[in-house]
């Protein structure tokens, strides 16, 4: 009935994107010590005693669980020193036992509250079980002999399991009292992701041409700077840049030094200049900051690859020094860091906290579960007290409820889950009108107002929506309604607004990352779309604000349509013409904004022909 | 180390016995609607509100849930008439959303509480849902096309789940009002199962020796009765006899009439005979009954084989009369009936009364988890008006989770999960000392004292234990005396205790059926043991009724020792000899019992040797 878009595979959750992937992950939550780090309450204020829970899977036979912890901020973290006097020991408890017939076993929760803390106080614990025969272990915990047993056939990963689980060392959990409240602006941004060395080359100069797509391309922020006309008049007011600092690679996920620009981009000046302009025009900037891992190059590595006495010798984990060592996705050129020792979080946060005072906004956290929660929380703390609006919005690509976690030590996530669902409706079509309409009910519902969850339909480690939809435009201003017309804030991906798309699906991820379209390569009709969505959303903050309500579900015609406050969005996500009809009270509505400038729409009948993948806004009264 | 027997295979939880039924469970309560009959209070008495909760899961939009209750008992169930008056409907609330990583969904919980009723009142209720796109479904739904895509590669029974939600037929739950009390004597029961066609003949009489053990041995209540002075000088106080009534099988699991008794058994006078003997040695008899299906030949479902219009009919479920109908395990002889109706509910529970009135002192209720909760909780009430003190017990070979929903609707489950677990651990071996430990404390906690949970080591549908520990009696005598020193009451299936054991492997179930060992036959010296326990369990009620402390864990040497009150025991699960020292407060340790009589104690050195396989009981002071 439509022209069905083969669904590509998509990777977007990792190990998660399988079925086999999250029977795994859901196994593993069940056999050992597993904290989720959901306090109670989830972001707690001044006083208010902290439940702290954790679950004993099966095999683990507690007879004691404690929790230690201490609000001396001072204290070296790693290890945590249990005979220092700042430490309290408490008694775990246990509250509940309840049978899961997955593991064929009952599974414990034991908790206990940790007295209410002054504003400000930073809270540090760790979680430990001593077993009937008299085993003590830490949490996280995974017994991966019994986990080999319950899954018995099941296709897992147990070495991977084993290496990372062998040490046990006790995680150092960490939160900071006190219930920082979200920055307004960010709740209202139209947020542009740059792809730095894609975007703009300096004024008067054109893109190199490499010969591989990983080649510089020699995009700068004076490019940027001299684009700001456009991105005014695009209507977007907050920029998301890719990192810009020193960095082998053209992409600068693994940096050299936090403190400076690679020179390729520009300068320091370049930069004042960059965010003196955007701020004139009421644009902010976020900068991609990466903690989770550094360039091999960086100093901090290469003097302890040099000295194992040296003192950022234990910023990393060497396994075999200097040859073998944890490292981002097994690539050599990114050691992964410990981001609980002192000294890595000093050199993290006092580099954010500098370029907060560069005039920066926030931070787009690479890869940010790959850090501990305890850093953000103390990330968070230390940034807004340097900045009192700047924010902080994680790459989380985990499910929701560990998104959830991240309340009150992150003002957002981006949202992973909610690309999914815009890409599967819009895109595979693998969800149906209803489907697809819960799943997003549920999953604002699930959040509430808790987290900023930023809305995307691409970004640079995918191939581009556009490519998806095979340059079909229709679907890509459908779905572009769709993402406006939801409340949380929408980012663009660079070129998007003007048709950039790929020439070959992603592979190597660069594939979506091609130079952006200036002047006559730009379509100025998918463009002027933009704009006046953009503009829309801007004035019209009731049309994303007010209460969502489904005024249309048709699955066999998959026509989706909702109300917000006065307005009402209509979606026809088919190849097939609809003819809408209006609710009788809908006194006399007006069509506000189309994605096909052929709808016509007939007051007299109280109907709309919708063409195929066609969508409008109407005012209602 | 130890001579290790090895695992067979056990079908005790049937599909839930293997990792993948069991993940099959999982996904099917959380893809439809799923009500798990857990009432909060789960056993609610006079005027206290009762929340009623149900799952929502994937794939299901639903816009509105709603509950739909009477407490007029004569209202015709099947189907339940919403337009009735009587009937009152309320709206369900969502509670809660989380979401389930395994099948990358939210799960919702609707919730709403019906009035507090008067005790004695019977409440039926139904939950129905409408979908967003204005289906309607009811409870329990299971949307097996949802459940397809998410188990893609999984090796389901899909076939068998579709046929049996096609009619999405609302399942009528009932309970009633008023907190029965478990009767104190079947706490403190020791019950003794008789295979009545197996266990003795008429006086004078041998056994007969059929070519094939699905043949008849002869067996009869006038067998039974002339066995009494055995049966009480062996020291147990309950029987419980296989199902005595017509039927064509040796097993008489297939009743062909619920009023009488099978003639080769004996006549109404041998019972009354029976009965009357028994309880004058203060020992009681409960019945197996069989609710689930019927004989063929039962009159009912020959009537509705010969007439569709016959009342019977609506007894059955046929698929395609006379031809194809519900059968237990797909066996033509043994048709389904449905639980439900009026009629059968009449049938079953008037005959059951009948017997209490016979002098029956309560019913072990076959394959119960094959029959709604809504009839037992009414089969209890009705049966408990007839006797008060009379029990019901239900065979229920599900997860404790399911068996926990039997709470205020029956008095006691048999403990299938104890049975694994003690032939895990005394058996195969496949549970360390700690595994073992924890799995019990667990298992205890968290039941507590709701249900009554029989404890077993075998029964006549699977191997004997004997036959699995190869006729090992030192690992009997200390799988023994663990279940005699837990708090549930203890069953004996017929001969354990004189040594019956089976000729080959468990196929067709009768080879655990062999008949009873009688005079030579008999192993006195484990007859002698089984007295003693007996004996000690009777007159010390302190040994499974004070709280059960841990006091040794050995998993490497598997030696196991817990306190009761002043009591401790101790278990050396091992091939090896084990020298045991006593903790210092022990003052003064006396022997009480032993499994081997060659055990010495030296009160001097504090010290005991128990050899391979041996057990104690010890007195403290």
């Amino acid at each position: 009935m439509t022209d069905r878009i083969p669904q590509l595979p998509e990777f977007i959750f990792g190990s998660l994107s399988t079925s086999q992937g999250r029977l795994q992950q859901t196994r593993m939550a069940r056999v050992g010590l597993f904290h989720d780090l959901t306090l109670n309450p989830i972001d707690p204020t001044d006083n208010e005693p902290i439940l702290i829970t954790v679950r004993v899977g099966v095999e683990i036979a507690a007879k004691a669980v404690s929790l230690h912890y201490t609000t001396d901020a001072d204290l070296s973290l790693s290890p945590l020193d249990l005979e220092h006097p700042s430490i309290i020991t408490l008694p775990m408890q246990r509250t509940h036992i309840e049978w899961d017939t997955l593991q064929w076993c009952y599974l414990e929760q034991w908790s206990v509250s940790i007295p209410g803390q002054p504003q400000g106080t930073q809270v540090s614990y760790i979680i430990t079980a001593t077993t009937t025969n008299n085993q003590t272990i830490a949490c996280p915990y995974v017994d991966v002999k019994a986990l080999k047993e319950l899954a018995n056939a099941e296709d897992f990963d147990f070495q991977a399991l084993e290496k990372k689980y062998q040490d046990n060392k006790p995680q150092i959990y960490q939160f900071v009292v006190g219930q920082q409240t979200i920055p307004a602006w960010i709740e209202e941004a139209i947020i542009y992701q740059i792809f730095v060395d894609r975007f703009a080359p300096n004024p008067g100069n054109a893109f190199h041409t490499p010969s591989d797509r990983s080649g510089i391309y020699g995009g700068t922020l004076n490019g940027i700077r001299s684009k700001l006309d456009y991105l005014q008049d695009l209507g977007v007011n907050c920029l998301w840049l890719t990192p810009i600092f020193p960095s082998p690679s053209h992409h600068g996920y693994d940096p050299i030094d936090y403190s400076t620009i690679e020179p390729r981009l520009g300068t320091m000046e370049d930069w004042q200049k960059l965010i003196l302009e955007a701020h004139q025009r009421g644009i902010r900037i976020i900068l991609d900051y990466v903690v989770n891992h550094v360039s091999s190059e960086h100093a901090a590595f290469q003097t302890a690859l040099g000295d194992r006495q040296h003192p950022t010798y234990n910023w990393f984990r060497f396994r075999n020094h200097p040859l073998e060592y944890d490292c981002f996705f097994d690539v050599p050129g990114q050691p992964e860091v410990n981001s609980d020792h002192p000294g890595v979080r000093e050199h993290f946060i006092q580099n954010a906290c500098i370029w907060l005072q560069q005039g920066c906004d926030g931070f787009r956290l690479d890869y940010a579960h790959g850090v501990s929660h305890a850093f953000w929380s103390v990330f968070r703390e230390a940034t807004r007290r340097t900045k009192s609006d700047s924010v902080t919005l994680g790459e989380i690509t985990q499910p929701p409820s560990v998104m959830r976690s991240y309340i009150g030590r992150m003002d957002g996530c981006l949202d992973f889950r909610l690309l999914e669902l815009l890409r599967g409706f819009f895109a595979f079509e693998s969800l149906s009108v209803s489907q697809f309409d819960r799943a997003i009910e549920q999953h604002l519902a699930y959040f509430g107002s808790s987290l900023v969850l930023p809305s995307f339909l691409d970004n640079h480690d995918m191939n581009r929506f556009l490519w998806l939809v095979k340059g079909d435009k229709r679907r890509l201003k459908l779905a572009v309604l769709c993402q406006f017309t939801l409340p949380h804030p929408p980012i663009i991906y660079y070129g998007t607004e003007v048709g950039l798309s790929q020439l070959e699906n992603v592979g190597r991820l660069e594939e979506s990352r091609l130079p952006m379209l200036w002047d006559a390569e730009q379509d100025t009709s998918l463009l002027a779309f933009y704009k006046q969505l953009i503009a829309l959303r801007r004035k019209t903050t009731d049309l994303w604000q007010q209460p969502r309500q489904t005024w249309l579900l048709d699955d066999a015609n998959r026509v989706y349509g909702y109300e917000c406050g006065e307005y009402a969005i209509a979606l026809n996500a088919n190849a097939q013409d609809f003819t809408l009809s209006f609710p009788e009270h809908w006194r006399s509505p007006q069509v506000i904004l189309t994605t096909d400038s052929t709808i016509l729409w007939n007051p007299q009948t109280h109907q709309l022909n919708l063409p195929p993948f066609a969508g409008v806004v109407l005012q209602k009264a």
